[in-house]
């Protein structure tokens, strides 16, 4: 059996076991969705519900990779469901960057589909290469631990009010194992041209950043990153069940809050903020309300995005929100 | 006051808040050392003994930098104290590299000199831009968290029977800061020409590895790596101290080991390897244990360095060394 088949079968078998039960799978028609799709095939999925989102991002090639997918589910007669958004207008209405709102809008039509055939599971085909290039990518803008972690193989996403289970039954094989397994398989598959286009800062570090710091330090960088992702990934999980133990009311008490070890205290806040509802709660967010409750502080109140007040007011700390107009 | 003077002073507050104190300093005679040297004095820390080691790396340079930074010292009434060691020497005997062996002769330096003077606090001139690039380098080498949240503005360090304070006032002054400081007081330094020989990895990062990510993502990567550090050191401290919480027998039980979480379990493998005097466990060495322990293992030992071999028995996990010959 290959290595590509192999490493799929592991993972396959920890986070997914049953082969009988009905699953989406997205499928750009890409060499790596393909080669999930041909090596689940292989290990006996066969109740797979392929699910081709267009984002409208280029033109007639889209078309193309739509049919090409729909050929590819038909002659494995497999259902098939495909969508098409405009990706360009959703990122202006809702300030997004591409990349941000083509995901939203794929992840939306993931949970349409969820609905319409009845099951939550999702199978991905992001590979050990996404997960070096999404490790490193978020440590160099800075998003902290959870980021740094990467992909996990199995995790939650909440799309409305459907809650999808991602399965990444490919984040132990490389590119390398993709392109023998779709080689030796004689695999078909669509360009993407925009995986090529270096005006994405993703493709920038697949294609150039990466190979520049292995030839930099002499070393094999992708493999240290991975480690890395790993540690972390079980330490994130860890400190996020620590801090769950915690049961948050309307306010957080001062006291309590400097008794904790900063991190946990860091976690603490973030949680409660999210609970209440801030948009989105960031690292900055998060200093401003530990400075609120340092021992010295000589401030009670801090300004959060779109008008929010925290304050610290006889030991507590609490929220304000904008009156609606 | 400048910038300088002003982080200076916060960190100084913090972590060494008695200017009269006796410290040890460690100069070379560069930049960095010089700045911070004329910091201290300016703040008012003048009980200083000025330490100075020739690696033996750089022939007569070396012995310019020696009689230069002795001159300064005399000019500021300050005890110094000087040493010689031979690295390449060092490094070859004990197999270390030469920027290991360098800093091993010197914190071996530093301990003879605490002893000497009656003082374990030593300033080192470690800044902001040293931090990042030893974050950037510990994580795309896979150090794993300890090392990606860089140096610690108090650290200790045992060396032989002495434990060193190790205080790094100027992590949060940059080079700019340095740079400014002093032009505007008129400082001279001796320029350390083994900073600019990119065969050093740690050279390369510094001059050519970050400018060349700051291009590459448009963003302010040294930012995003400190801010990194600053929330992996916490969380760091905090994990270590949960796992401190587990005291340690010559044997650890399978079931208590089964029954945590996965990183708190590595980390408790981890410390009992230290105290059992396993030489320097890494990653791989913990992840051997862990194998030991899964529900379905097939394996019952496995082999640690310097032939010491790490078993499972009856329910719990030990250690075999060699007999000594």
């Amino acid at each position: 059996m290959s290595d590509f088949l192999k490493k799929l079968g592991v993972s396959l078998e920890r986070h997914a076991p049953s082969p009988r039960r009905k699953y989406l799978i997205g499928v750009s028609g890409g060499k790596d969705s393909v080669a999930l799709l041909h090596g689940l095939l292989n290990l006996g999925y066969r109740n797979l519900v392929v699910c081709h989102f267009n984002h409208g991002l280029r033109g007639q090639a889209s078309k193309t990779d739509a049919n090409f997918v729909s050929r590819m589910a038909k002659k494995h007669a497999l259902h098939f469901e495909s969508d098409k958004g405009l990706t360009v207008t959703y990122a202006k209405k809702h300030k997004l960057s591409i990349e941000l709102a083509a995901r939203e809008l794929r992840h939306a039509f993931f949970a349409r589909c969820a609905k319409k055939y009845g099951t939550r599971k999702i199978f991905l085909a992001h590979h050990a290469d996404d997960q070096t290039e999404t490790c490193l990518f978020n440590y160099l803008r800075g998003s902290g631990m959870a980021g740094m972690g990467g992909m996990r193989p199995k995790s939650k996403l909440s799309c409305g009010r459907v809650e999808l289970e991602i399965l990444r039954p490919m984040l132990a094989v490389s590119r390398k194992d993709i392109e023998k397994f779709a080689k030796e398989n004689d695999l078909t598959h669509r360009e993407d041209a925009s995986n090529t286009d270096l005006k994405y800062t993703r493709n920038r570090i697949r294609h150039r950043v990466l190979t520049y710091l292995e030839k930099a330090l002499g070393r094999d960088v992708r493999k240290s990153i991975l480690r890395t992702a790993e540690i972390l990934s079980a330490e994130e999980e860890w400190m996020n069940e620590e801090a769950s133990r915690f049961l948050l009311s309307r306010q957080l008490s001062v006291k309590t809050l400097r008794e904790l070890p900063l991190a946990l205290c860091r976690r603490v806040i973030r949680r409660w903020l999210i609970q209440e509802d801030v948009p989105e709660p960031d690292y900055a967010d998060v200093a401003e309300a530990i400075r609120l409750i340092e021992p010295d502080a000589k401030i009670a109140k801090t300004n959060l995005p779109e008008g929010i007040h925290l304050r610290r007011r006889e030991g507590v700390l609490f929220l304000e929100f904008p009156r609606k107009s």
